[in-house]
């Protein structure tokens, strides 16, 4: 081997292409998502990682110059880090990069689903929209409401500045108090599930957290409530969000992630009440940049040997 | 007649059953919005004015008693305020009572449109959501986004302050400069078109601003902007709006008001990158209770012969 290779950057994932453009122009090599030989397999010194689909124990270890896995977002419940980092291998993630975009997202679909803005394109669409004042395009209003956030990292936080000024109260929950935050925090989920009219969920996923909105926190919310994730589907119990929607003991979902990705649309056909998007809010046409931005970053300092800007936390 | 009769309120449009409830426990007496006997039009003393269609001079001088004329929304040009109030005639309407309401779908509608999630929703749907990351349900991100608003009163002060957050940058025009405003106005209708990533019209409709965002604005706003309009139908060529969205001389349009209402679902069909809503900005299916509220402090105004709270300006 050359003693001062080119970088080679593996790239996990789909739809990288103006990504793979800023690697080239770094003087990077890069190879995949498709298929890659051993012998590219063994240059590979760094991975931008932008798949949802858990890395392999096995694939990693066929690349032994492996030195950094870059997540594109802000989730990294895909890489087993204490393992990676027990074999010198770094991990870094989006950071605080992707909050504003999945922030703006989330109270996109917050403020569609609870005015029934799809609703209402439906309706004009379908050719149903045949009188003045369509009883089934209102929603309730959002002034005064309750909106309670579950995970106050990034985009928790990027989300209830947003929230303000529509006159939305905001409390939040996560497990560890944040003594600088601005505002809120309840003692226990389900008494933030109680209190919220709007239920939102922006925490981390990892394995402590699968199920965490569980039947009776889906059942805290209730008939006039409505829950909102933004995070990753194994955080929500979807079977017992979908069976609480159709009887009624839950108002509203709008959901961005789910168990299994792409989720079949068969699946959501007689849900009621839904609002369903394909796990985007951390997706831009454009400005992905600031993605692209803190990857770069990373990887360019991985390159120089020197500290990268945003490994991910040790432990869960 | 009785010296003191009890008050009748006269309501024209649809869909308002719990307004005719908290009139009721007003005291007074409603007639319409069906079928009005003429010995009803001649106790009328006041009209709930609901409906989006003009008020007919023929009809008002079937009501010799009628004294006052309440919109319930914000645009009263449905009425001839002239006209009325030289037969003695108050006119009100819901002053800033709805600004909130609208002003929370028009960020909502802008979102929702910007990000495509609307489109997501509908590709999640039909079962096209089919690879991660779509690139079909990518919009371009909002932060540092130009947002120009066209009439800078309730409404489009109310929807700056929720634009905010999202790191747009805000600059308004309306005829009229206002000292006390944040954001700055710029000369013209065209400037801020041109500057524009995001035109929102949020201005009074009136004779004299028909079609205001014509051809030359439309095109000004260009092939990567969005037209956002929750203001009135008649403020648009509509026509123009609809072959630059087809030709790409405009990028995206959200509507929530058109030039007929209800607008054919046949009108759309082809026209591509668009958000329609049912003319429901304005409507809740709680929240209107603010509507109410000063629907009913207008009544009991005039009914105990007071000034009113929010009469119309007069003059165009």
């Amino acid at each position: 081997m050359d003693p001062t290779p080119t970088p080679v950057v593996l790239l996990s994932g789909h739809a990288l292409g103006a990504f793979e453009k800023r690697l080239h122009e770094e003087g990077w090599r890069t190879v995949g998502p498709g298929e890659v030989a051993m012998a590219d397999l063994a240059q590979v010194r760094a991975l931008a990682h932008a798949s949802i689909l858990p890395l392999r124990q096995a694939d990693l270890e066929a690349m032994p110059n492996l030195g950094l896995i870059h997540c594109m977002g802000a989730g990294y419940e895909t890489v087993d880090v204490p393992w990676c980092r027990a074999r010198g291998i770094e991990v870094t993630n989006a950071g605080d990069a992707n909050a504003e975009l999945v922030a703006d997202y989330a109270l996109g679909m917050l403020i569609s689903a609870w005015r029934n803005i799809v609703v209402g394109d439906r309706m004009v669409r379908e050719g149903r929209w045949t009188q003045v004042a369509p009883r089934e395009a209102r929603g309730p209003g959002l002034k005064g409401r309750r909106l309670g956030i579950v995970g106050f990292g990034h985009i928790g936080v990027a989300c209830a500045k947003r929230a303000e000024p529509f006159g939305l109260e905001i409390c939040w929950w996560g497990p560890r108090p944040k003594p600088e935050a601005r505002w809120p925090r309840t003692e226990s989920l389900l008494e933030l599930a109680t209190w919220s009219d709007i239920l939102l969920v922006a925490c981390r996923a990892n394995a402590e957290n699968r199920g965490l909105i569980s039947r009776e926190i889906i059942e805290a919310v209730g008939p006039e409530g409505m829950i909102l994730n933004i995070a990753r589907g194994s955080v929500v119990d979807e079977d017992a969000l979908i069976l609480a929607l159709k009887d009624g003991r839950l108002g509203r979902a709008a959901l961005d992630v789910f168990w299994e990705e792409p989720s079949p649309a068969a699946r959501w056909a007689d849900v009621p009440n839904t609002l369903l998007t394909p796990h985007a809010a951390g997706l831009a046409s454009d400005a992905s940049t600031m993605i692209y931005d803190r990857a770069v970053e990373n990887l360019r300092l991985f390159f120089a040997g020197r500290a990268v800007a945003t490994p991910v936390p040790s432990g869960a």
